[in-house]
This record gives C-alpha cells, structure tokens and sequence, in this order.
C-alpha cells in the first residue's frame, strides 16, 4: 500500500510518498512542486495540476491524504490555498485516488505523539520514521507527515 | 475573437461563449456543469476539470474570463468556491486560455449600466444583449455576462 501525502500550496505544494506494510513505513520517494508568482494564476493551477498528475503517473500510489485546511484570518490567503488545493485535489479525482483528510492536530498527534507538537519535533520524528530519506525541505517534510498520519489514523 | 465566461462554483459551475466582432456580439453556447454533493471532494473537483476542459477543446476560445471572488463571511463556502475555482483554473491553464478577473459590479456595469443592478435586470440585459440565447440557468446567465462584461472591458 503506497500512500501519498500532499501539502499543497500555490507558491510550493509538498508531496511525499510511503509505503505501509503492516506497522512498517518505507520512505519511497518526495519532493516539491514551486510555481512562479510571476506568472498567471491559471498556469501556476495548472503547473500543480501536471505535477501531481506525473507524480501520481509515476508512483502509482493506492491513496492520498492531505491536511484539512487551516482557515486563516486573511481571506485573501484562504483563497489562493484553496484554490491550489482545488487543482491538486483535481488530479488526484484524475487518478481516482481516495484522499482522506485529516486534522493537522492528529498528523502532529501521529508523528509525534503530541498534537501541539513544533514544526521542528515533527521534522526531527521523520527522520526516525523514515530513516535515510532525503527530504526536499520543509513543504516535501509537512506531506511526508500526512502519510505518515494517514497510515496511522486509516482503518483497514 | 471567443470569450469564455465562467462563473465558477463546486455544487454548478455555469460557462458561456460569446463572439466579439467590434462592438458586436453573438452568442455562441453556454451551459451548467453539476457536481455530486455525494461523491467524494476530488472526483467533483475533476468533474469540473474535465468539463471545462472538454467546452475548451470544443469550442477553442481565445481568451477567459471570471469574476473576482466574493470572499464570503463563511470560511467554508469560501473555500469550496476557491477549490472548484483553482480545478476550473487550472483547465484554463493547461489550454493556455488568458484569463481576466473582472469585479462584480463591473460586469453588472458592464451588461445593464449600474454596478448595483439586480441578478433579474442582469438575466433580462441578456435576452436583450444575446437575442435568441437559450440559457440554461442563473449560472450560464452569470458566466454569459461575465464574457460580456469581458468584451467591453478588455482593451483589444
């Protein structure tokens, strides 16, 4: 079972994909998608849209997962997430893959132990987790522990 | 020149093409696409992407055109309508389609002559503006208006 986690953004959308055997996780493959601030929205959508369509394409995974929104105050910010996720969550109906949303509260709960748990201490986690894996950065780190959840939190 | 106008919404996305010769315009199709509220966020949101994408690829426009959100006072309904706007984007994007963003008032302006007219003196200016246009309901109508609105807006 290959789960694919996403973080997406529009200025850069996280992905990272694990493999779960039973209690065990195995770090596949993660990695980063930025859009240019320079260019139209529509491309910049449509720039997540492909890349996470070729990386679904590549990996095959079997589900996606991806944190539920966090509303912030700006409206103005909600919206340009939104619709980033809107595109990527689009590729992923694509693929007819089942994504599961979880609450950023019980991803932190799963790789930590603590839902108040610190960007850092869940970095710091994944690199016990995951031992070995290369990890693009914070975006790749954040959709690598929403696998990582979803392997935890989905019955099966 | 074709005009595609969109009115983008996750439960019923309206479009509408209209054709720009000078100050003349014809209307050329429109329609409403429904999503499911019972099958799951991603498949809707593909839905929406796949037929806009098809509108696209059938009538080959040349540019689109939306309205700037309205950022509602509900968070969720913002990001709903922010989700099928990124996937209906991102259509666009991946056609290479411009696409202007123009104000409510605006298109309103733009089709009855007061940026405060009402949703029936917008539906009526169309029968007016698109004579012999079937419309297939309130969101064609706001998509057709916004590629009016478009027209008269857009410097060429």
């Amino acid at each position: 079972m290959l789960v694919l986690g996403l973080d997406p953004s529009l200025s850069c959308t996280g992905w990272g994909i694990v493999r779960v055997e039973g209690l065990r996780l195995t770090h596949i493959a993660n990695g980063q998608v930025a859009t240019d601030a320079k260019v139209p929205m529509a491309d910049r959508l449509n720039h997540l849209y492909d890349a996470i369509a070729a990386v679904i394409a590549a990996y095959e995974p079997d589900r996606a997962a991806v944190e539920e929104v966090f509303l912030n105050k700006n409206p103005q910010s909600t919206l340009k997430l939104a619709q980033a996720r809107g595109a990527v969550l689009a590729a992923c109906g694509r693929a007819e893959l089942p994504v599961s949303e979880h609450a950023a509260r019980l991803v932190k709960k799963a790789v930590v132990g603590t839902g108040g748990a610190e960007k850092a201490q869940v970095q710091a986690m994944l690199k016990v987790l995951l031992p070995g894996a290369k990890i693009e950065g914070a975006d790749a780190a954040d959709a690598l522990a929403v696998a990582i959840a979803d392997a935890h939190l989905t019955p099966r």
